[in-house]
Order: C-alpha cells, then sequence, then structure tokens
C-alpha cells in the first residue's frame, strides 16, 4: 500500500503501525517539506510523486480539504483507497468507516472514510442506548470532550507550544461550533435513529495522547450501572477493540498506544429525572485515526481485523 | 494572626500570600510531622501546641474532619476563626465567606467557613442568572469541572504519583458523588432560591494547579452572547477579584497564581431550546482557598479586600 | 516462567512485553498488596505462595534487599534465575546481563543479574572508547544522567507526588553517592580494563520515562566526529538493539518504548585538550530494566534475541 | 520608562514587573505582529512608532541582532538604555549587569546590558571560588545546564511544540557550540582572572521555566562542604537575591516566579583529586531576563534593590 501524508502525527503512526503489521507492506510514503527524508526506513516522496501503479491500496492521511484531490486521483486511478481526512466522512461516495459498526460494507468499499476522533468515541457509547431508545430526546445529550494536543497536528501555531499548553487547559470552539458535530449527528442518525438535541464542547489537555469524553445521558427510563453494562456487553462483547469497565472509570493511560474503546458508566443519584453518566476513552492517534485505518484496511483486505495491532 | 495546618499545599500558600501581605503578622504556624521545620522563616510547632493567646485571629488549613475540634477550640478562647476545611460549610455556626457574596456578613462574623474551591467557581457563575430567573429549572445544569493535583492535598498517594497523574486524565466521584455538591446546591438555594437538578462531575488534570469549570445552563429565554456578558458585568462589574471576560473563553493560565474569577460565555447553536455554556476559571489555591480565605480575612478585620492579593 | 514482583512499574513492564512475546508464557506473577487482583489477564498471587514448581526460570523485580531472598530459593528449587534487582550485580553467584557485552555467558547462566538502567546506558557508550585506550585515566569522566519518574517504583513517596514533580528538575545522590555507581565502575573496569575516575550525578525528570546521559569523556587523543562514529559502528553494528545516530543527538522521544541504547557524539570545542561528548538515551522501564531482561530470557532460552521485543 | 519587544516571553514577565512594581510606570510597550493589543492595560504599538520622548529609560527585549539598532536609536535620543538582548553583552559601550558585580557601574551607566539566563547562573557560582584561586585551571569546568522552554522563546517552531517537547528531554548546542560560551568565559576572566577551560552543554527540559546548572568544578585544595558554602556565605550573605542553600541542593520549585539564584554544594567522593560539585538554580525568566533587568532598572534610578521584585 501507499501513504499520502506521512509527515504529521496521524501519518507518523500509521507508518508505525504499518511497519510492525505481519501482512502489509509500504511501497511509498508522501511529505511535502520533509521530502527525501526517511520515516521508518521508507524515503518520503513528493505526493504529487507518488507511485500510485505500484500499490492496490491508498491510504491518505492527507490534511481535511487537501485530501480530496488526492483521493479522487487515486479513484481514478482504479485504486481502493481509506481517507482518513474529514473529506468524505459526510459523503455518499464512501463508507464510513467506524469499524465495529460498519465492517460488512467496509470489506468490499473501494472508498472509505475512517472516522474522527471525536466522534469514534461518542458514537461507540451512544449507539447502543439510542437503538434501544433508552436517550430521552426531549433532553439535550451533553459531551464535554477532552483531547491530547496531537489532535491538533504537527504544524507549528504558538497557541500549541509547550510554553502556552503546559499547566494549562481550556475549551475551545464553545457553543457547537465543532466541525465533527455535523459527522457525529448525522452518523448517531442513520444507524439509531436519534435525533434529539447535542451539545458537544472540545477542551485541550496538556497531554501528548489520548481523549475522554464524559457524556451526559437523559434516559427514558431508569438504568442502574449493572443494567447499563450489560447492554454494552450485549452490544460489544465480542469485539476485540472495545472494552466494558467495571469499577473505576477508564483513564487515558487503560488506552494510550492501543487501538481501543473503553467504555465506563455512573448512574446520577440526587436527580428527578433518570440520568447515566458514560466514559468513553480512545488513543486520538490509534482508534481515533492511524490505529482504526489500520483495523479497516485489515477488513478491506480479509485479513484478522486485528492484525498489527494491540487492542 | 494564626495558622493551623501550614504543611499541606494551602497552608503553604497561605503562608506564603501573608508572608507578602502589608498588615499581617503571622504569630505561629502548626504542622504534625513537620514540626520545627520552617517555612517563609517561620518554625513550625503542633497543633496542641499553638500559642491561641498570641493571636486574635486564627485561620485553619487542617484537614476536613480534623478542623473542627481545633476552630472549636480556638472559638472557646474567644478567637475570630476563618475555617478552611469543609467542617463549617453547611453549618449555621458559620458565615460562608464567598467574599463577592457575603461580604457585609463577614465583617461582623467570628466564625468564616471558607467555601470549596468548586463550588466558588460555579456559584461566581450561577448565581447571577439563577437570581434573574434565566435557569431553566425542568432542565439539569450539567457541571463538569477539571481540576490541577493539589486540589488533592499532599499526602502521598500512590494514585496522585507523577507516574501515575502525568500523561493521564480521568473523571472521579462520578454520579453526583462528590462531597462538594450538597455545598453548592445549599448555597445556590439560599442565594437565588434555585432548586433545579445539578449534575456535577470532577476530572482530574495532569497540572499543578487550576480549575476550569464548564457549565452548561438550560435557559427560560434566548440570550446572546452579548446580554449574557453585560448580565454578568452588571453583577461584577465593580469586583476587583472577577473578569468577565470576551472573545476566547478563559483557561488556566489567565487565572493560576492569582485570587481571580475569569468568566466566559458562548451561546449553543442548533439545538432547539436556548443553551449558554459558561466558563469559569480559578487557582485552586488562591480563589479557590487561600487567596479567599485572605479576601475575607481583609474583610474581617476592616483592610483593603484585595491587601497582599494579586486579582 | 514466572514473575516475582508485579506490581511495580518494572513488573507491569515486564508482564506487558511477556503478554506479547511469542514464545514466553507466564504461569505466574506475585504480588503482595495487589494479591488477588490482575494484570494481563494473570492473578497475582504472594511471593511465599508462587508454584515455583511450575516453571523452568524465575524472573525477579522484586525491591533490592528483598530479592536475594527469593532468588535463593528459586535457584535451590533447581530453577534458572534472571534478577532485576541490584542483589547480585556485584556478585560472582551471578552472570551481569549487559547482552551486548556478555550473551554469551549469559547463554548458560542458572542466574543472571541485570544491570542497573544509568550503568547500561553508560556502559555501552564508554566500554568501545575504554577499550581503545582513548580515554585520557589523568581526567574524570563526568556523567550527568536525567532519568523520568518511574525509576524511582511506585511507591507512595511525597517527592514524587505529580504536585512536587512536575514544573520541577533536580539532582539528587550529589558527590558520586548513587548506589548505581560502583556497579559501573567495577563492570567497565571488568570488560575494558579502565580504571580512572568517574564522576557520576543523577537528576529527575518531569517524564514519566526514559534516561539521558551526557558523558563527558576526556581523550587521549582527538576524535574527530566521524572517527568516533566509526568507532560505535565497528562495535555496534550488527547489533539490533543498539542505534549509532549521526546528525541531532538522540532524546528521550528516539528510545522510549523500545528496547534500544541510543547515541550519538559530539567533539568539544575551544578547549586545549581533545574531548568528546557522548550521549547515550535509553528507556529505563525497558533497555534499562524488563526489555534487557527479555532480552537475556531471550538468550537463556535460545530464543531470537529480540522476540517479543520492539528495537 | 518605555519597554520596546513586549510580546515574547521576556517582554511579558517584564511588564508584569513593572505593573506590580511600586515606583515604576510603562509609559509605552512595543509588539510588530501584536501591535494594537493590549498587555496589562497598556495598547502595544509598533516599535518604529515608540514614543522615546515620553520616557527616560528605554528597555529593549527585542530579539537579538535587531536589538541593536532600536538601542543606539534610544541612545541617540538622550535617553539611558537597558537592553535584555545580547547585542552588547560584549560590547565596551555598556555596562554588563550582573547586579551583584556590577551594581556600582550599573548605577551610573546610560546603557546596561542584562546578562545571558545561563550566564547569570553560571559566573554567580563560579566567582566567588575563581577569585579565591580555587579552581584547577589544569582541568576543565565541566557545567551541564537544563533549561525550560521559555528560555527558547514565542515564535513558534515545530521542535517546541507541546507534542514535540512533552515527555521528552534533549541536550543542544554540544561540543561548546551555544552562543552563551563567549559571554560566560570573558566576563568570567574580567571579574575573576580565571581563563582555564569551560564545557558548557545547554538541555532542553519538558518545563515551562527555569534553569539548573550542575557544575563541576575541580579544586586547586580539599574543599569539604561546610567550607564551600563558608564562602559563598562571605561572598553573598548580604544579597538579598541569593539563597546558599544547605541540606538538599536547590531545584527549580526553590526559583520559580522569583529573582533569585540559589545555590548549593557537595564534595566529590572517591575521586583522585579534589572535586567540588555545585548546583545553581534560576528562574530564566526572572533572575535569568526580566527580573534581573528591573533590579538593574532600580540600581540606575536609585531605587531599592528589590523594588518590585520577590527574591
Amino acid at each position: 500500500m501507499g501513504v499520502l501524508g506521512a509527515s504529521g502525527y496521524v501519518g507518523q503512526e500509521l507508518l508505525r503501525l504499518l511497519a510492525g503489521h505481519p501482512g502489509a507492506s509500504v511501497a511509498f510514503a508522501t511529505a511535502e517539506t520533509a521530502a527525501g527524508e526517511r520515516i521508518e526506513g521508507l524515503e518520503l516522496v513528493r505526493a504529487d510523486d507518488a507511485p500510485l501503479a505500484a500499490v492496490e491500496v491508498v491510504l491518505s492521511a492527507l490534511p481535511h480539504g487537501v485530501s480530496a484531490r488526492y483521493v479522487h486521483a487515486a479513484r481514478a486511478a482504479g485504486k481502493r483507497v481509506l481517507d482518513l481526512s474529514a473529506d468524505f466522512r459526510l459523503s455518499p461516495e464512501a463508507v464510513y468507516g467506524l469499524t465495529e459498526l460498519t465492517r460488512t460494507r467496509i470489506a468490499d468499499a473501494d472508498l472509505v472514510a475512517n472516522p474522527g476522533c471525536y466522534p469514534t468515541a461518542a458514537l461507540i457509547a451512544l449507539i447502543p442506548l439510542a437503538q434501544r431508545g433508552l436517550i430521552d430526546p426531549s433532553r439535550e445529550v451533553v459531551i464535554d470532550a477532552a483531547s491530547g494536543v496531537t489532535g491538533a497536528g504537527r504544524n507549528p501555531k504558538r497557541e500549541f507550544l509547550f510554553g502556552e499548553v503546559a499547566e494549562d487547559y481550556r475549551a475551545y470552539a464553545l457553543g457547537n461550533q465543532h466541525r465533527h458535530l455535523p459527522e457525529l449527528k448525522a452518523t448517531l442518525a442513520r444507524e439509531s435513529g436519534f435525533t434529539g438535541d447535542l451539545v458537544f464542547t472540545p477542551h485541550l489537555l496538556p497531554v501528548k495522547r489520548g481523549i475522554l469524553e464524559t457524556i451526559h445521558v437523559p434516559l427514558t427510563r431508569v438504568l442502574d450501572e449493572a443494567t447499563a453494562l450489560g447492554i454494552y456487553d450485549a452490544a460489544y462483547g465480542d469485539e476485540p477493540c472495545i472494552r466494558v469497565v467495571r469499577g473505576a472509570p477508564p483513564s487515558l493511560k487503560d488506552v494510550v498506544y492501543r487501538n481501543r474503546v473503553a467504555l465506563g458508566v455512573a448512574a446520577v443519584a440526587n436527580v428527578r429525572r433518570p440520568r447515566l453518566t458514560v466514559i468513553a476513552a480512545i488513543d486520538n492517534l490509534v482508534k481515533g485515526a492511524a490505529g482504526q485505518a489500520v483495523q479497516n484496511l485489515n477488513v478491506m483486505l480479509g485479513l484478522p481485523e486485528t492484525a498489527g495491532l494491540a487492542c
């Protein structure tokens, strides 16, 4: 396969995972300013010079807005494409690659859109509850998400300097302005039928990797913790990359460097109407990006789904 | 004055602030295992050996559950007391020391209970909205709060080792189990009449200092950001220690090492009913503990309210 | 095999590596206060209850001073033992397990003492220079080493709390007082004949993992960088776990989560006598402890030396 | 006074300190891309538009290479100038502003060059020993220095992103290539007569603020710790901004946010010739830059030397 856009954090993680993959062989990797440098033993070439003919599958970790053009070129050359950018996540051209939900469609797809990091965690947490009619559509689902800094990419911007981020913590894209929200809402509606309101607020954490989402779910009926966990067990008990956690809720250290969604729950006391708090944790670079891409690639190629992945 | 419990993070911050206070003179400071050591030039004595007779005012930064006994002893010796523990925050014996709300009562009080760190930020954010009937009591107010590690105290516990906390982030006391919630609800009801449901979820941040609260407020009517900021301006425009922030919402770096609450707002788009997101940030050791104690001490002694404080 | 002492940072890393090892099967793992808990799918038992009969090889990550007793018991039961503590590193009973230097002796050993983290990096850096007579014995070799906090273990001590370590940096064991120095000097003398003076100063870094050593070497003759790198290439060119780095010197990010020593060099300008600065970096938990133990285990069992390891 | 270059970390710290200074009034502050923004209540103007006529003293925190032109313009306009850049540190035009060493010359100076951060700590540590002939000139003084990231400035560069610096540690400018070394050597020679060799190696720490230097001093005769500390007491006992520390050596937390050099010592055991290790710690933004500038400004204006400073 070939990798477009290999110099950012997601591209680097993709090369690292593919280097340890028993059934993958990377024929080319591209970068622009870093062209000529070597990563994982491979000399980077410019995207316009990518030898598409050498591969059957192209993975693109190019930036949003840039990726679409190269994806179309690869498709025109007859290649199957897995796009990690946001460019095709809302497009009917592509299969949405949330592996646990859509793997049968991924297997035959020519173009797979890898999900956004924030939607991956939220969808895995919400869909089983929504499919069972447990989320009260008359009250808002509130999602507070916190992400490590690699989620913002590797381009040098002052706001992401160590001197600005260390010992700080801040919310951004307040008021439902984050570009992942339409992806989250559309997918949730398509997969579960739920169309109630969501309030999504991302935050920037002073860590390198990891996303933790604290998801406040208004319920249509009382759920104690055992019942809620049982619902997740029923939905995901056979999934190698989803862990339903009893006891202390999952934290970032349970998921970093792994292709895993960890889920925990708590019933909310001292409120008049039933509510559940769900904690969903992922590594933004692995299950939130490069790892899920490898998982989808495995499905596309008919390989064992977790080949090359630590779940 | 005298300081009980000077070896923890709050006690140390208190001594540091009092050392730079133009009108304060610390006659004694206590510690147990650290008795005999010196902080800010003062030799620590054991709490049972504190020379109460030497002072007019006693400040206690002793642990919750331990403080009450020493506070009662100091009161019995005729001393005015400012207690930073949780022991008197819900007690009718004490005036609740949220300075901006209760300063007239603090001025004459013999016993002041310094507020908890989480309630300080939440109350400053919610009371002006609640007093004006703007919070919809039929929907829950959701508060996601994140705190630096000094909020957990200085006793050695494995879960607070650097090796456990760095690069991690986690929720705790899920499901409305945090001991600050009754203080928050009772004070909110007393000061504003609001008795709707709250959902409060604290998180542990890999930073030393600071609390950021993301407060999701269901509204009784639409508020645009300018109107919301105008309400806070009306409530706090003359307050030296409260900053109403336009533009990018406040983050920890705007408040650490300062006795300040910083507030920012955003109207929520793409929801059917009106909602406001409020960001409130404080330094947990300053406005959330030792700094507000000094502010209250200044009120008790008739000194300028911000003497010795950077707001 | 069996693992004694699995609840500390080194023990956990050992279990993590063995869980991903193609040729290893862990029959038991021990812990004291954590007995009964599960790590990597294994229920922890107390060390005194370890079923030694079930295994051929015992790995001990017990604390220094505690390990010796259990190692002797395992040897008395006829087991081959790999000890990660300091208890046998200076003992003639054991083979010193610096794999690249002593692998032929390790292959047949019944007791292998895994090296300390600081000596591992320093010895790999110094031995090729010392063997060639390039280090001037009339001037001191100065080694400033900086380690991540996991090197201090997982027992709760105030000095290792996040609130103490974050944003701090400090030297410790100043004046050649560190307990790794005798191990370093004795091994250097045995493997190279060098008996000149060393000055070793460790520092505590606010990171979880990694050791970087800045090694100041007085030379008997001028070495430019190409020549110095050529010496390391000659010594380690075929070693899978040692990287000789051209250009920017290695940093922690080049080695963490890998079983690797990375080496870089610089000739020192503007001094009257020839000097070389060598940078040596390792992950203290991997090549500095659990990873090198797996490497040695592979040698003991006749497996490929890097089985289960990312070098 | 006026401040040239107020948008970097040093410029911001300078404005913060001057805002709390009882005898200072800032008439203007300049920035280029941030012109029009406000810091500490002051609207930033472009350096070419600075109203020099309004002030008696100009402080420049402009970048090295840029500052000289504006300093000359201010001098031509008859202003006294305090330059925080490196542009005049080796120039006979300026008095070198290491306050404790040169305060009598600073008092009357029209142009003061504020020292570099690394030389400040090293010179305070070395000069008393060198002046007494205690440093053996036939062996090299080895200085390993580690600095927080704000020392690298606030311009966005990839290598200083949080994602690159967190959990990392690295040496740079290896082999005596750092531009502070000539400043250090020239000043040491001028103030003490010492002209022996120095080996200076800086490192980048994952912290915001602070420099710790581990200084390895070859001695002409044995010094025990008490004697060494006595020498520093004799040199600095009356200095408000220098702390000679007994017991555990100073660390960053002892100096950050303070205008202080903290010094500790250890005699080196198990070496054939006498050696002393000296630890010197400062806050690179305070005593290493803006704080020392305020200290020098106080001297220039005949104010109390520590006005506006926490030492």
